[in-house]
Order: C-alpha cells, then sequence, then structure tokens
C-alpha cells in the first residue's frame, strides 16, 4: 500500500513506522497482517499494551455487546456500572488475595498521565517537591513524568529545564548495595545538596532502559529506605505490570507493597487507552476535582479490564507465562548470546533482552527480522538491546518460530559484518 | 444501585459523580439511564466529548464493525488502514476546504498530552522557554499543560512552582484592546521582565473559565501580533473545536489560521480517547521519537473520527448548530437572565453560559436541574456560571425540555433564596 | 594613561569605562580627576553610592581614625562596638523618630545580597514562592533578584529560565488604577493563572527603569493591597534611599511602613560597600545563620554608616536636597524639555530623568556632556532617559555649571542630529 | 559590654555572635580584644578573610595613604589608578608565574555574587542550564549559589526549589575513583536523567562541608572529564585560595589550570568586601553591563589587594604555611585525635579540621575553648569538625599556645562527659 499520505500529513515525530514500513490492516493473537497480505509474528505486543494477543476473542465479545446494548461509553468520573464491576472485580481479584489495600484513581488514560497523578499526589502528601528516580528510567513524556524519565533526546525535547527530580545510580550501575547506599546518604547527609523528596519511583524492571531487572533483595531495600525516612515508594507498573513478569504486579516477587502503583498498557490487554494509579487508602488525600481529565472514564477500557482480570484470575495464564519465561531464556542464553562476544541475556516473565553493546548491530539484526516476517524492537542505551517481549498467550510454536527467525537474522547480520 | 464500591475504593479524587450521584448504566442520544431505571436529559454532554450524542449509530456500527473483523486495534505510530482512511478523509474534508495546510501528530490520546506535545514543540522551535496564556484559561492537568492552566486550586495540586508560563489579562478584565496591548507591551518593552514567548496558547472560547466568548478581532489581534514578534500562535480548541461552536474549528470566524491547533475531545464525538496536534508544514521540526505514548494510536477512536467527518461532511449538522444557538440564546436571555438581577448570557454555537455571579446560587440550581432529570454543570469564577452544552445533533424537542427544566428550576431554587 | 592592562586583562563585561574612557585616580565632593589632569563634574554620583560626595572629609577622618586605632575590620556577625554603635544611632535618629518599627539584619555587603535575603524571608514567612515585580523594576544580577528584574538584556545572562516572579504593570503603563486594579484581581481571581505572592517588591522611583516616581496615592494602594490580603510589601530603597528623594526613606511621602525595607548604596554614602534589610520585628523569624555571607561585618563600613547618619541628623541635608530638587526640576523643564519635541523630565528629589525617548540621541548628549567635563549616564527603556543624579550636597553653583554643560551638549548634539 | 542592643535590634539570623557572646573591639594580628579588655587568640581568621592577621600594618597604611589623599574610593567599573596597579600586579606576580592566562572581572565583592557571575558565564558559554557540584560543598547564599550549597538548613530556606544543579558524590563518599567514575557515566550514559552540565563547580578542599581534602590525582581527574567533554571546571577558592593551602591557588598542587576561578576573602586579606573571577580569556564572552554590582569597584580593597600581594611576592609567607602546617598536623594528630576514639584529622596548609563524629561535643570543646580565650569554630557533618583556621603569620608561640588551649579544653570536655 502507498503511504505517501503518512509521508506528507504526519508529524515527522513518527518512529515505529520507520521500523516497520508497511500498512497494517488486520491483527489476531500473534500475528499482524498487512495490506499487502503479508504476516508478522509480533515479539512487540504494542510496547507492552497487548498481553493477550491481538483482539483477544473473549474480551472483543464483551466490548461487542456492551457496544450495541448502547450501554455508557464516556463516563468521565461519574458512577456506572461497568466501573463499578471493573473497580469490584479488580479488588476482590488481584487486590485481596494479594494481601494488599489500594484505592484507585482514573486519570486520563494514559501512563504519563497516572505517573504526573501520581507524582502530585506524592508532593502534596509529603509536602515535597523533589523526587528520586533512577538512572535508565522511563515514566513518559509530559513535563512532569518527562523530568523523571531519563533518556537524553527526550529529556532535551521539554524545551525548558526538567527539575524537581534526582536520579539515583540503578544497581547495575555501581552495584546494587551502592543504589541503596546512595540514597541512603543522600537521605541522611545533612550536606548532601540532595533534596529530600516525595517519592522514590522506580520501575522494578526498566524495560525501556534496557530489560534491567531489580533483585527482590533490593526493591526490599527501597521498601525499608521509604518506610524509614517516610518517603513513599512508588511503583511503575506500566509495562512490567499485569502478568508480564509472571506475577499481576511486578513487585509480588519481593514480598513488598509500595504506597503508590501505577497500572496502564495492559489493565485490558487489548489496546484500549487505561490507566489507573492505586493508592494506599490514608494517602488518598485529593480534594475533589483536584486532577482530573476528559477519558478518565473510558469505560470499553473498564470492560476490556474486567474481562482481561477474569481471564487470568484461575493462574493459567501466569503458568504459561512461566512455561514460556523458561524457554525464551533458555533460546536466548544458548542460541543468540553465543553468537556474539559480550552479548548478555537479561529478563523476566516474558520481557527479555539481548544486551550487543552496540546500536548498530542491534539495529541491522532487527530489520532482518522484519524481513523476515518478525515484529521485534529495540530498547536501552544505544538502542543495543533487542527486546523480546511476545503476548502472555503466544502460542508455544509461534514463539518457537520466532526465536528462530531471530536467531537465523542475527546469524545472517553477524556474518555479513562480521 | 449501591454506591459503595466506590465510596470504598474509588480515590476522593473524582468529582462528577458527586453531581449526579447515580449509577448510570445505558446512554443513546441525549438521554442517560440509571441503574434504578430514571432518565435523565444530557445538557453536559460529556464536557464536551460526545458532540454527536451517546452511542451514535451511525459511529457505533463502525466500531463495531471493525472489532469483528479483527482490524488491528492497537496501533502505536505504525501505519495502518484506519489511520490513512482517517488523515486522508481529515485533510479532504477539513483541512483542503478551508485553506488550510496543516500535519498531524497523534499524541497520548487526551488533550493534555497534546498541549505538552504543542508547547515542546514551540519551544524548541523557538528556542525559547516562556509562553504566554490568558487568564481564565483551562489546557490540562499534567504539569506542563497545568502550568498553563489558570484555576488556583487545580495549580496548587501541582506540588511545586508551576513556570515558564505568563498569564496575560483575558480580553474582558481590562478590555479587548488592553489584552492586545499588555502583550504587545510584554513583547517590545526591554524592560518588561517578561520574557519573550515560545507561543500565545489559548482557546477562542474559555468553556472552564466561564464560557468567555474572544471576538474575532482580538483572535485576528492576536494572530497579527505572533506573526509580526515571530511567536507560534497556538490554538487549543479541545472543547471548543469539532463543529461546537458552529463551524469545525473555532477559529473560522476570525479567518485566521494558528501555527499549532489542538484538538480532541469530539474528534470521533463518541467518548473514545483521541487527540491531535495540528502542525503548520514548516513547524513540524521533531525528530522521530522525541514525544511518545503508548496510546497514540487508539485505532477505534480514528475509526470513530473518521465516522463523525463524513457525518458532518455535508454541513447539515453545523446547519443545525445555527437553529439551536438562535434558540439557547434566546431561551437563556428572555427566560432565565430576567430571573436573577445582573445575571449574564454568554456564548456562541452550543456552548453557552448563565453567570449568576454567585456560585453557591448557580449550584443549588444545577443540583435541582439535575432532581428534575437534567444533567447540566458549572463553570467559571468561584462555580458562578451555569453551562448549557447540549449536543449538537439533540432535537430541538428535549433541547427545549431541557431549558424549561433549568428555567423551572431556576425559578424554584430563587424563591426558596430569594 | 595608558588603558592597555584593562584592555587585556579586565573581563568584556565592564560598562562604564566605555562611557568614561579615562583613569579616575582623585575625587572630592563632586569633582574627579583622572591620570591625566582633568576634573570632571559628577551628576552620576557612583550610581547613587556617593550621595555625600567622594571623600566626605567628616566620614574620612573617622575611617582613618578606626584604622589608625587597630579597632577591628572585619566582624562577621559577631558583636562589635562599631555596629552596636551604629545600629543604635540609626534606631535612634532614623527609625524611631518616624515611629517605625525594623530590626535589622546585614548581609553580604551588596544590594543583591539583601534582597535575596529579603525574599528568601518573605517566601519562608508566607509559605509562597511566587513574588509581584513591577514592570521596569531592577533589583540586582543574583539569580533570586535577577528574576525580579525586568531589563531583558540582564534577564537573558542567567542562562536559567527566571521563575516564581510575576511582574505586573507599573503604573505608567495603563495607568495608576489600571496597576492598582491588576494587583488585585491577580490576588482574587480563582482563574487568574497568578499564584498569590509572598511579597510585592518595588522601589518608590524606578531608577533604572528611567526615573518613575510612583504617587503616594499608589504607594498607598500597594500597601493597603499587601496588608488586606497578607502579602509582604518589600521596598527597594537602595537607590533612591537614604534621602536621594529628599526623606531618608523614599516611602515617607507616602506615609507607609513596608514590611521589608533594603538600604544599600548610600547608607555611609562614601563607596563602602554595605547593605541592611529591615525588618518588621514579627517577620524576623530567621534561625540563625540560615543567610550568611563572610563580608556582612564590614566593620569600615558600619563607621562610615554611623558617621553619615550624623552628617543627616539635624536636617540640613534633607533641606538642601529640597533647594536643588526645584532648581534641576526647573532647569531641566525650561532648558531643556524645550529642545526636542516630546521630551518628558521626570524626577523627585535629587534624581531626575530627562527622556528623550531616544537611546540615540540620549547617548549621543551624555558623550558630549564627558567630553565637556560632566559625567552623567542614561536608563531606561533603550537607554533614552538622561539622568541627572549629583550628591546631595553639590555646591549649588557646580549644580548650575552641569546643568549648563547638559544644556550646551544638549543644544550642540541637537544642532548636528538635527 | 551590654548586648542589649543587638538582642533588641538585630535579626535572629546572627549566628558567630551566638558563639562568641562577647562585644569586640580592638583586634591586632592574632588577638582580638573584647570590650571588657579580656584577650583572644584567634583561630578562626573571620572565616579565611584575614589570612595576615587583623589590621596588617603593611597594608593599612597603605589604605590610610590612599585615604588620606582623597584619591576615588568608589570605582564602578570605570578605569582607576588602584585597579590598574592591582590587575597590573597580580598578572605580574600570581598568573605569569604559574604560566596561567586568566582575565579577571570584577563582581559585586561577596564571594557568592562572583560564583554566581561564574555560573551564568558558564550557562552562557555552553548553551546549558545544568551544573555539577560536589555533596558536602559551599559556594554561597544567594539563589544561584544556594542551588550549588549543599547544606540542607541553608537550602531549605530558598523558599523555593533550587534546580538546575546535580550533586556528585565527593570522593569521601564511595571512594575516589567512583566520584570520577559517577560523572563520567552521567555525562556519557544517554538513559542517565542527569543533563549534560555547563561546569564542575568544587572546591579543592571543602571547608565548610568538613574541611576535605580532594586529592591532586582527583583534581586531574576532574580537569581530564571537564576537558575531554567540554565542560568548563570551575574551582571556588575563595576560602582555601589566597595560600591558605601553601600555594597562592590551592589547585597548583594538581597542576590544572580551572576554566574558571573565584577568589574573595583574603585577596587583600584585611576584611575588605572583594572578590573576583579569574576566566580564561576565550571564556571572556560577557557583553558589556550583561552582570553588574554597584560595588564591583571598591578601591580600597584594590589597594589592600596589591599590598597583600605585594606581602606574599617573596614566597616568605608560603614558607611559613609550610612551617605552621606541620607543626598543626602533629599537634592534632599526636594530641588530640588520641583523646577520642575515632577522631580524625583533616587539613592542608592551614585549614586544618579534627573531625570528633559528634556535633555536641565538638560543640562543647568550642565553647570551652572560648572561655579559654581562643576563637574557633565548627565545620561539616552535624557540625562536627572542629576547625582549625590561624592567620598565616601567626607567631610560632601564639599557634603553640592556641593548639595548647584546644588541647586542655578537649581534655577537659571529655573527662567531663566521658
Amino acid at each position: 500500500m502507498d503511504t505517501t499520505i503518512f509521508e506528507r500529513y504526519e508529524s515527522e515525530v513518527r518512529t515505529y513506522s520507520r521500523s516497520f514500513p508497511v500498512v497494517f490492516d488486520y491483527a489476531k493473537g500473534s500475528v499482524l497482517r498487512s495490506t499487502d497480505g503479508r504476516e508478522y509474528l509480533d515479539f512487540f505486543c504494542g510496547a507492552g499494551a497487548l498481553n493477550y494477543g491481538h483482539n483477544n476473542d473473549f474480551i472483543k465479545q464483551r466490548l461487542i455487546s456492551y457496544l450495541t446494548d448502547d450501554r455508557i461509553i464516556h463516563g468521565l468520573d461519574m458512577f456506572t456500572v461497568a466501573k463499578e464491576e471493573f473497580i469490584s472485580f479488580f479488588e476482590k481479584s488481584v487486590i485481596e488475595p494479594r494481601n494488599l489495600a489500594y484505592k484507585v484513581q482514573f486519570t486520563g488514560p494514559t501512563g504519563t498521565n497516572a505517573v504526573e497523578a501520581g507524582l502530585k499526589l506524592a508532593r502534596k502528601y509529603t509536602g515535597r517537591a523533589n523526587v528520586f528516580a533512577l538512572n535508565g528510567c522511563f515514566h513518559g513524556s509530559t513535563l512532569g513524568s518527562l523530568a523523571l524519565t531519563s533518556e537524553r533526546r527526550k529529556r532535551a525535547a521539554a524545551g525548558v529545564p526538567l527539575d524537581n527530580v534526582t536520579h539515583c545510580p540503578a544497581p547495575y550501575q555501581f552495584g546494587e548495595a551502592h543504589a541503596l547506599d546512595f540514597m541512603e546518604k543522600a537521605l541522611t547527609d545533612d550536606h548532601a545538596g540532595i533534596d529530600k523528596p516525595a517519592a522514590i519511583v522506580l520501575e522494578t524492571v526498566q524495560a525501556e532502559g534496557g530489560i534491567n531487572v531489580f533483585s527482590a533483595d533490593f526493591l526490599r531495600g527501597v521498601r525499608e529506605i521509604c518506610t524509614r525516612h517516610e518517603v513513599l515508594m512508588m511503583v511503575d507498573d506500566i509495562q512490567v505490570g499485569c502478568l508480564r513478569t509472571g506475577t499481576f504486579f511486578s513487585f509480588e516477587r519481593a514480598g513488598i507493597a509500595p504506597d503508590i502503583v501505577i497500572l496502564s498498557k495492559s489493565i485490558g490487554g487489548f489496546g484500549l487507552p487505561f490507566s489507573m494509579v492505586l493508592l494506599k487508602p490514608d494517602i488518598d488525600i485529593w480534594e475533589p476535582g483536584e486532577h482530573d481529565g476528559t477519558f478518565r472514564g473510558n469505560q470499553l477500557a473498564m470492560v476490556a479490564g474486567k474481562a482481561a482480570l477474569e481471564l487470568v484470575a484461575d493462574g493459567h495464564i501466569a503458568e504459561g507465562v512461566r512455561v514460556r519465561e523458561a524457554l525464551v531464556r533458555d533460546y536466548l542464553t544458548e542460541q543468540l548470546a553465543v553468537l556474539h562476544e559480550g552479548a548478555e541475556v537479561r529478563g523476566i516473565g516474558l520481557i527479555w533482552g539481548l544486551d550487543l553493546h552496540d546500536g548498530a548491530l542491534a539495529g541491522s539484526i532487527t530489520r532482518e527480522c522484519f524481513n523476515r516476517g518478525l515484529i521485534i524492537e529495540r530498547a536501552g542505551r544505544e538502542d543495543s538491546v533487542v527486546k523480546v517481549m511476545p503476548s502472555l498467550v503466544i502460542p508455544i510454536e509461534q514463539l518457537q518460530t520466532g526465536l528462530d527467525i531471530l536467531r537465523d537474522a542475527a546469524k545472517a547480520v553477524l556474518e555479513t559484518t562480521g
């Protein structure tokens, strides 16, 4: 299909269309189809928003039915049946069984909007302006979230200095002990020059930063520091929540409860815009309307969200993640990492990275994958990490096929460049 | 229906559920139905996101069909057929006939995200940090947009100082000539203390600020100042674009072309999250990926958007707005304003305000309206303006009924308080 | 004398040496002598730091005596006899007779340091970050003061955005009533977009801004607004305090008491660095050491300050200012303003401006004055105001001579250019 | 003498008067005399502004002579003979012999003003807003310098967030290699979240931070990083320049040349307010008047400065520092450190600290010293470091006496508390 319309009228800011320069039309499960009839396996998963694959039928039928019946679509923050059912099921099936206690805030249905709400509330709750984030993090592109976000190029696009955030070393910079010690010293040294923060904000697995998995010990260490210094712990689970790491919340493996949790992308897993801020009840000191947004009551997304929670409630998807996790980990380790000196494999659940420490090489490989029918992207420093993030329910055979394509593409590229 | 779930689990930040404390379930055209079977006329229109009424059948069938066929739902910024069709029809039916020239940028699908993108680009394009906004404006709740937003309570929620914005007097503060003169002096006086801005950002009708309609002369004046000083003119048409004022863009009545236009709420008019930044082509200096957001390719919203553009293409809806405009204006003037000394009627198209200069009184009236089956909200300084914003295609009879309820409620309240 | 050393080694930032490109060595009263033996009449007065002329003998003898006796020169904020005598005499001779009540804070001995201290305390006292300043103001060049300062070129030198200040229209912009109304609206409109300030900071006569004298009514208006809204009134009397306008404090003519007053330049009038913050006692909530500075105990300056206060205590200098004020005002009006269409004369006490609304012309005149032996500078918008600021005790004959030079220079320039 | 005047009229911000609650009047060499006739040995040296003792006769005679002759006292940035002589001698005796090349900028005569000027120029020169500083640093109390300054209490007094500065670990936090590595990573990691700085600002010996001496290797490491990344190196030599560490500039021992050097306190060593920014010539891109300040031409301070440079020109004072350095180091190590488990001795030249890791204990000791006639202060974390900073020319006998008092006071206190 002709792409003239896009080149002529769509802003130069678009990026994935440059990696995958075809026009997509149909999508089902882990397969996308472009207008020229070609099919692509999906190892990208809509940047993590499609955990249950494209057009999951169970969710889809709920949406069609809701639409067909003329039920309310746009609810702002009014009470609706769809919202009641979502909240109720979320509390019963997700929060209570984990012995957690969170109230939910619906914000404008993008991750960044929820992060901004979390920041505002943390600052209001503590009366402090500063916030700690980690090197390598990504939290969004609006001004408040962007100040957290670590990528240089994105930061520079702000056009104004980004302030009220202190970036602390991630555990992989100078070691885990140092990362905790740095925060501790920043909080206790009366001559640190670093102002006490409202919150420490982090992803438990830095996805955009290059698939950096933080250990349970480190997460517990951060929790302990936050508690001891009366600083809020805010976990951004936008990309790695919703079962991506094998448990609903990515922090479950550490046995901790953050004070604020941000969810978005795959709450419904269908690609409908939706996001939530989870708040420990005593933190919920918002006054009515202090943070708002027109689309904070996207009912279709709530219907999808409820359906997705039903899908995962019996645990078989989590179980499936563990099976696929082992497969991907072993394959990457045994068949990919060996192809290139110094290549590293990192990941958990179904988010994995092959770090080639060479952005150009990683780019050649993902381009070659695309040529061979696999949609896969890069992440991390200098875009040097090939990121494997398939649907959580991808058929094993397709997963195997995709990995084979990746291996063959890597071999082909390395033969040429080597 | 029981609202315990919400009270227990939903954040205190919710606000409209306090004005309309029932649980809604069904909605069609200008009627909402709550779980107790009661029906409500809608003069609020989802805060402007439902210009064609709830569950418009034409749009709905397109959505169901798109879903049924397993077409791609979540597209990031990849090329898709749905996006191609939307852009193509938008350019052909909206931009070209008006002799405009804009490229489109899709951002995270909320108004505030698009405003943030516009701000970033304006700052990048000009190399200036400051931006001018007007007293009374509303542009969003994330940090960059919030710095523009004028409402004190919302600003205070930031928890950090809001900077890099200069708020200039709106025309209704000290007169239109003064408003232009203030900006001119700020730009030319070498001792103003006000830094040259990247852009002047404004709504042509301040909705949240209290339905303040800026004259065509004023809008042309701003355009002229921007051009002469090489400052970008950025119009936030989130609430009053998409035919709300009678023309697709609210600035058409002034015969101007802003450099950046923000659209959101009613692009599709179905309540699906969507937003766009329109850019004069030479301003589109984004580098790929400089501003992003997971849900910037909400395909269902693009399908709804295309359908809505088809709906309005032949002009009969615009014509209908003019008919209803006259009806509302006359009714408010003749039947409402006369009830209360000093009440003012302001508006254009189908966004009208009855300013009672008394927030408590306005609140009593809208509450009484709700009791009588009319959903209507307040806006403006101290929430003193009753805001009439029905669907653009509300049947005349329902419009009449709603206005009668409003009049009767006002009378009842004024008799009690008077 | 050769100026090679300066051109080679002194930073390009120097400015007055460009207006007066000779090397000065001796100075007495209102006469400076350069190394080539030429004498210059002084209508510039060290930018206001030499109110009693160069090397005033009364003060000088005190300094020599203090030095000779090996009394303590550098006191930090320790108790010293010199400081005790200064404070004691200041309170007795300046504060008490005016029915004022101020504590004194000694800061680093520059005006900007005292302004920064005042800002910090106002913000601490009120818990608010924002501050109001006026178009046309000048308050200093360090980051906090610079955010107040209005001159575009100086602001741009910050290299970072200047924030937490709102610049309000000065009375001469849109009228006095408007200037007050603007502040009132900014404080009361709940949608102003302008955050409530800690303080309103102003000079009662904007010197650098172009000799703009604010009326007593306006000053009382600001005082009233501050009191009613619990905002601190902070007067920067650095240039126009210390009798420059005919009374010790420039605000005496309005019968008001600001909450914070900044003094510097001519406290001692001898050119020794010194500055003070005057604080209403209840505002003095500083904790020990919260604001400091090595040279905050410049004892020689305190000795000079005490001596200068003795000089002015009997009122004859104030009386002399009134005599000279009339002379200057009349001369400028009758002999200068008439030379150029549209020229304006503004001033009070012994600070006067001839606004030619033409910076190049004003520059030609002051250069010609220098050639004829008169040191005189420019101020204001585009440097278009010739600024007459002689010593308060300049002999009448010298004053007359200086004015004649100014007139003749203006005539000569106008003949050439006209 | 009565201190009522101070308690009644001087702001609560005063701090040293609380440590030394007597009224001083006479001072000579290393002895101060209070109004009750008591004499005190001076181990504090006016916070470093009196390197050649109080009322040094050589300098004093120059000042008296300059005053007596009615030479110009207040010069702004005009050319004067006193300034010519100062610059000329400074370049010839200080800069040239060290193979350095600096132009000089005179700012408002306080250290903080010069730091602010350096920051502005570094930001202008590089076009970058951010600046790196180190934990434990002190650079001043005005807003720009305060953002650099690390002490929590001083920072909190700003009343606004302090931004555009990244505080990096000092070498003593996690080791020297780490400190360099942290900066290197912050500059090279494209996901650091830390914006590239205009400059790295540091003291070579952190005085207020607790007498932390940075190694020559570390200083060379910083220089190398700055050079390689085109970041300016700015050394704040306000307290430890002017021979305090044994060489004129404190960084000479590392054999490096910073791009910007800040001098103040002891340029003249007489206590007269004075400060300078030294700039590599190519950095001097100031436009005339971009940074100013009334007292930037404090001629008496220039006269004192020239005299002091003459004093030190033959090197005998530097030689005397080395002798005294050995004495102090050995005494502290052998007679003080041994008194308290864990006490540490740190220092160089004639700035030494005894870190007791216990602020209350350190306070008891300095108070006891004062009771015994020794003026000595504390610094560092929790004020736990007793700071020994006598005049560079203190007679050996007085130095010995002071150290004995310190030892005896420490013993007395430790006996009581122990």
